[in-house]
């Protein structure tokens, strides 16, 4: 990795080893290495002057995951540091930083040293990845894209890990997704990801825990940018749709108990619940707003983040809304301009959907089971598409919970690593 | 493969290719279609001119190894035509190209127009492999040896096939090295190699067969250029070493019966004894060195051949010689200048070692065992490496079977293929 790194190793030897870890795969300890090793391929921030434990949280994306924007300031309202370098959308998943930048100001390209900064005044900062960090993952990445390697969870777990670890983090919590939405389809192949990416945390000497949550149904109501910021910002009002606040809440619930906040959780969802009644969630994320350059008044008002105007999705029939399928969701929100398939191009902010019919919902025909928000007149392919993706029942399904499990580390943390 | 030889797939593609294939395998059907591919991205010889069934031979290459300098006139002289395509030495292993040159004026840089004449005059002709023949094995074998995937019996089998095809035979005898001087240590992957060599070959319309040979000692008694060859000019007088007549004989019964030219092999064994004695096959070999502008009268006066001088290599000990490592030999051979280690290497025709105490040779302590063959007075660190080749024991052991096995088809050949 190092000769990698400094260009004396060749790319067909590079795709050659992935391939060989595609078919052999790696164990902890083997997965550890190449982490460390691609992380030591750049810079690891040092967030030593920050005393409190710093924790962030990792989703392997979804559809409509704006989880990142509520949880951050709410876990930091709770006395939590949180570090949190986020990615852009690719494919039919949106990305953290491309919604955050619907809000007008907002910069996610801070310097390192300003990012310390305003996590240690504010208690969380979301930046964007440098292009310092972990740099051999990058080139691995354009490797693995080209050489049909990206599927191989040591890969995958060492390519999270290294950009993780060097956040200067000492505890993760994971949200690994399953379902049709999610790169995992199955819970055994999410809940092997999660295993290895728990363990292999571990056996780097953080605490990390993973929770398997649901992604065959977009999360929320929004898919898009702006109004997944929305949406994410009347959370903290208590406003937001049930799923999203259960996901939230529950994450934020282990990433209290990993940085030592408390020892119960439903302790956890107690101080979580109150920072949002009393508004301590709303008063960091201005806070964390303004210092990264944004107005802060979209948080008491996020009517502000304009959207575009809405074109109706109506039921052709009558029935129960049994599933709304998260891929075509997220493929139509891509092709509004809500997402990319190319990582050079630049999305369109205001555009996405409005899942308003849930899973459970009955409907009639002439009901309307979704909202395109575009400005452009001929949407009507993209309203078919949307309309294809709920599939209409006679009765309702059985309710798929949020959560589908917990992974807690099968190995021991190293005897050194930082207490909490 | 259209695309690699076209320029159009990038080498991190092939090399992660090669290291899926190196893991997961290839089955008879899809080496076949890598062989026609590599086959196809250059020429293949078109010999229909030529009416009589074409056979070849292919050695997998070993110590000592001159049988197709012997084997290639005799067979021809029996009525069988044989286009040979040859390769050069590389590490332990010498080339038949090597050996050959070290008769004066001999060329194996032909036409391919030329090449065709002479098979179709003479019945046989010995050349090298021109650029034009399978370009993407070239390629292929650089990124193996690069990305540690040369050891793929899937790679091998179309590496050589793609070549052999490339000559437009009808019929190939293989022989399949086994033993410490071979690619092929052991007597169940040398098998492996050759299953999947016969099924290609035939799966390919080809009539293909197989011998499993011995080298755990050097083959005959010269190991070098120009002493090899005389020992293979020595042979078609009937004067050859015991080991390497009758590794040839086998192998040119094999092609006589794959060519039609008799159903039994012990008939063959007589016509192939009966053109050694009557000077049709070195006749065969002076009208082939003629056409391919060498000195003719090698073939009656081997000893015209130059060698460098002797030196002798003795017997420290009394005892009976158990073995004689041919990688150790095949190893100080190179080290004299008498092979290669990289491919852009010359080597002195005139150097070599004379194996001269073969197993079972009982020696008394300052007995002659070797000659090291060398220009070279400071050539006592090469006499104590071919020295501590040889294993002398108490008693002798048991002899060693020259040929450890025979391997024909398991798939049938397709109906359109040529009958013999």
């Amino acid at each position: 990795m190092t000769a990698f790194t400094a260009g004396e190793l060749a790319d067909y030897q590079m795709s050659a080893f992935l391939m060989a870890v595609y078919f052999r795969g790696l164990d902890v300890v083997e997965t550890a290495a190449l982490t460390f090793a691609m992380l030591h391929s750049g810079s690891v921030l040092d967030l030593g002057a920050i005393k409190r434990f710093k924790v962030d949280k990792h989703s392997t994306g979804g559809v409509g995951d704006k989880v990142s924007i509520c949880l951050a300031p709410l876990v930091a309202a709770c006395g939590v540091a949180v570090p949190m370098v986020s990615g852009r959308g690719l494919g039919h998943t949106g990305g953290t930083l491309d919604k955050l930048e619907a809000i007008p100001g907002f910069r996610t390209d801070l310097s390192v040293e300003r990012f310390t900064q305003i996590v240690d005044d504010v208690g969380v900062c979301m930046i964007g990845q440098t292009k310092e960090i972990a740099p051999a993952d990058r080139r691995m990445y354009a490797l693995r894209d080209v050489t049909a390697t990206v599927e191989s969870i040591p890969l995958i777990v060492a390519s999270i890990l290294s950009k993780k670890l060097a956040e200067g983090i000492d505890g993760l919590v994971l949200d690994v997704k399953v379902g049709r939405g999610a790169f995992m389809k199955t819970e055994p192949e999410a809940r092997k990801l999660a295993q290895a990416l728990v363990d292999t945390g571990t056996h780097a000497g953080k605490k990390v825990v993973a929770l398997l949550t649901d992604m065959s149904c977009p999360l929320g109501i929004a898919v898009g940018n702006a109004n997944e910021t929305r949406e994410a910002l009347q959370m903290l009002h208590g406003l937001g749709p049930r799923d999203l606040h259960e996901c939230t809440m529950v994450l934020a619930e282990e990433m209290l108990v990993i940085a030592g906040r408390v020892t119960e959780r439903a302790r956890a969802r107690e101080i979580l619940e109150q920072a949002i009644a009393d508004g301590a969630a709303r008063r960091v994320m201005e806070r964390m707003i303004e210092a990264q350059g944004g107005d802060p008044r979209v948080v008491a008002e996020p009517d502000r983040l304009s959207v575009a105007p809405s074109v109706p999705v109506v039921a052709d029939s009558d029935g129960v809304v049994v599933e709304v399928d998260p891929l075509e969701i997220g493929l139509a929100a891509v092709a509004l301009g809500a997402g990319r398939t190319r990582a050079d191009q630049a999305v369109d902010p205001t555009v996405g959907i409005m899942v308003l019919a849930k899973p459970g919902t009955v409907v009639k025909r002439g009901s309307v089971l979704a909202e395109v928000q575009t400005r452009d007149a001929a949407s009507s392919a993209t309203v078919t598409r949307v309309r294809n993706a709920f599939r209409l029942g006679l009765e309702r399904g059985a309710e798929v919970p949020l959560v589908h499990g917990k992974v807690e580390p099968s190995v021991p943390r190293p005897a050194s690593s930082k207490a909490e």
